[in-house]
């Protein structure tokens, strides 16, 4: 469904001429998200308000067109792209924080305001937005909200999911909904909320979101610790969660992460090393810096080689500069990353960590794992020349592996990055038959002439 | 659709004959709930495992008969009632906790179990299960979760729908389905977890459940305050949080809930002051004692006649047993209760009670209310006698404004007992039409025929 002349110039008359584009070297800014795949869309609009989105979504709707509703593009799986051509719909423009309620904890945004924007501005009055993935200086909360990210502190804190009581959004038809409630509590008819927190776009363009937020923290303390073998770091993080401690984030980086971060920065990371955990506890001081005491004889009597508390501001950044550089740096292993993003139990990370290292010398493929140990939700990439036919079959086979023992152990083969287009060959491992039904009939229900991210989630579309 | 006899013996057959009744004497058991409505079911059936639920939905799906699942009938709204007849599938025979893991802070149960037997049974080993409705020490699991059941701890905890990683639930069509993960992050296609939470038992019968789990707090310290006016109380509420302290409960009585509870109970309540205020903190000792001096300052700085601080356990109790005690008691004041379940943003609690009075006043009716002031939840009860038309005409009036007034304050009609059929009156008021639309075609996507739980949430059914 390329689009027409006669429906470009409707678009142009609802946005004006200087917010849409069909022009070639702007439609190409837009082709691309963080997956390195390229789909070339028709025309790229920059809406500002919902009534415009509104009359879009209409006007793709009657003149039967695609929608393809878009953030900053940090997406993972592929959920911003333009697979079959149409309307890139850019949500930057909606990027007001309507009001911040320190009385209510809650805060009205804009879905186009970029993650790390919202956290400073929140935490300037004493609160706190918890969500937080590893893309929050650029990725926006809406992109957040369409995939439910999650990001480190999910450990204590949760998910995206967990954060948001309501959202004004566009459906298919062109109509405007408001979901949910500005109060944590709310029980009236059904949760179309969570229906539209992790539907990829798929099924509506959230336009305004009402989030809920926290008393900052007064403080918090930053600890590394070291292993020579990763399966001890991974009981180490089992042993803490035993011993009843939640920090607010366990992060995990494998001796490859550790290499090539290194390698990339300077920055004094211990290369030796088979794996790295970055432990943050938060709360009152006296009582996390007995917290952390008890973390650090936990490492040491589970086999940590060294145990670091952060002494300094500078200290801690470093280590999360450290963590937040892998995804990019991986490059140096190859041109090519096939990026998963897999969570099991958290007891079952030393089980799947054994299987890493059995694909690792089964296929003699770089391969590279880090993430958030505590949720059990592990980044896996793995990096080749995707022109290399061989190297490409093995990865995949590997992954299909990976996929089915992920299951076996109980987990889910994506934690925050959703299916897009890129995990739509896995989601049938999943999702059954009558699941996909199910969710089938609701894409249905919002979307009838299937006009709004096509090619999404769903392998073979929506027809039922 | 009353049952066929031919059908009856199909059911009969699945769940055998000791498990099903159309015996009057075991009919009128399972006709009332919590709101004091009563109908007749056609039958009832008390089925064991989830082949049995499975088979008993694919033959009413096939012969056309309602099945309304109820787990011990305490919801406030209806929802579990036959109110046209038909099937009522009580679940309580599902009554397992399979597996406690410590590990991964997880537990899956069976939706009968009784929210305060799996509350005792994972605090036994260290855990908490932070949801707890007023009524957990009969309602079931499943119960809570069709309900989305808050309590007084969602303050700090949030509700039910927090809590659930997962389920296994017959769709109306008698197929078996598998949402969400064991895992805190997830998102692989929709969430059909979060769907069927709060659904009301319109969606499916759930069979199975993941539930996530917390630490156990060390500690727990409770407080009352005592106060003059209710204003005063509703802003002490305000300022509590607005010092950045979260207490994981802060309940509310008013005159006539300390009054009615005190004559049932004989406790020492304060039956003069106008405003009682319940305040619970928990977490590690030294610092729960220093947010417990706060929390005196606080109360008393804003005009608090007493402050006590609980000194033993039984002092604990007491309190809870009043605040639990109020709804049973409100009996005194009239044999019927209209009973509501709002929430307004907790900064507006002085002008809900401003309006609350200013109702009172202008109707002469006896109003009581009570409830989770930390959430802006208020359980705001008109005590009359429903044969007194006059009375329930000018109850029904007040009620009317009170929901404008909610929802013109930024609240909810119901935090957390569900719509049922005693509130489908006033669901237009807070769904849009076409909100309300994609709800009946989500319901009509997993029941086509209508056959689970009819007349509940859509007043006018759910044809579109």
């Amino acid at each position: 469904m390329p689009i027409e002349d006669s429906s470009f110039k409707k678009l142009q008359g609802i946005v004006g001429h200087t917010h849409c584009s069909r022009k070639k070297e702007d439609l190409v800014c837009y082709a691309y998200d963080a997956t390195g795949h390229a789909y070339m869309p028709d025309a790229v609009l920059f809406p500002q308000n919902t009534n415009e989105v509104s009359r879009i979504l209409k006007t793709a709707n009657e003149d039967r067109f695609f929608v393809i509703p878009r953030g900053s593009g940090s997406g993972m799986t592929g959920g911003s792209l333009a697979v079959n051509g149409g309307v890139v719909l850019v949500m930057t423009r909606f990027s007001r924080i309507h009001h911040i309620d320190k009385d209510n904890l809650i805060a009205h945004v804009e879905p186009g305001l970029v993650t790390g924007s919202f956290h400073r501005a929140v935490e300037k009055e004493g609160l706190f937005y918890p969500p937080d993935p590893s893309s929050s200086e650029f990725s926006t909360l809406g992109g957040n909200l369409a995939e439910c990210a999650g990001g480190p502190r999910a450990l204590k804190y949760g998910v995206t999911r967990d954060y948001v009581l309501g959202v004004e959004a566009v459906i298919p038809t062109g109509e405007i909904i408001t979901t949910g409630t500005q109060t944590t509590k709310g029980v009236v008819g059904y949760d179309l909320t969570r229906l539209l927190i992790g539907s990829e776009g798929t099924l509506g363009v959230i336009t305004r979101m009402t989030l809920r937020l926290l008393p900052l923290p007064e403080a918090i303390r930053t600890m590394s610790a070291v292993f020579a073998q990763v399966e001890t770091a991974a009981e180490t993080v089992s042993e803490i969660i035993r011993r009843s401690i939640i920090p607010r984030t366990i992060e995990f980086m494998d001796n490859a992460s550790i290499r090539c971060v290194e390698n990339h920065l300077k920055i004094g990371l211990p290369t030796e090393a088979d794996a790295l955990l970055i432990i943050e506890v938060d709360g009152k001081p006296p009582d996390i810096d007995m917290t952390i005491e008890e973390l650090k004889t936990i490492c040491i009597s589970r086999g940590a080689n060294r145990v670091d508390v952060a002494r300094s501001q500078e200290e801690v950044e470093r280590l999360w500069k450290a963590r937040k550089s892998i995804s990019p740096a991986l490059f140096q292993y190859g041109p090519d990353k096939l990026s998963e993003d897999i969570v099991v139990p958290r007891s079952k990370i030393p089980d799947m960590v054994r299987m890493i290292n059995r694909l690792k010398v089964e296929t003699g493929l770089m391969m590279v794992s880090f993430g958030h140990a505590g949720d059990g939700n592990i980044h896996f990439n793995i990096m080749l020349d995707k022109k290399n036919k061989g190297a490409l079959k093995k990865a995949n086979a590997a992954l299909e592996t990976l996929f089915d023992y992920t299951l076996e152990l109980g987990g889910t083969i994506s934690g925050e990055h959703g299916i897009g287009i890129t995990k739509t060959p896995y989601m049938a491992k999943e999702i059954g038959p009558v699941e996909l039904m199910l969710m089938k009939k609701i894409k249905k229900a919002f979307d009838p002439n299937g006009i709004l991210n096509p090619g999404k989630i769903f392998k073979n579309g929506f027809e039922i």
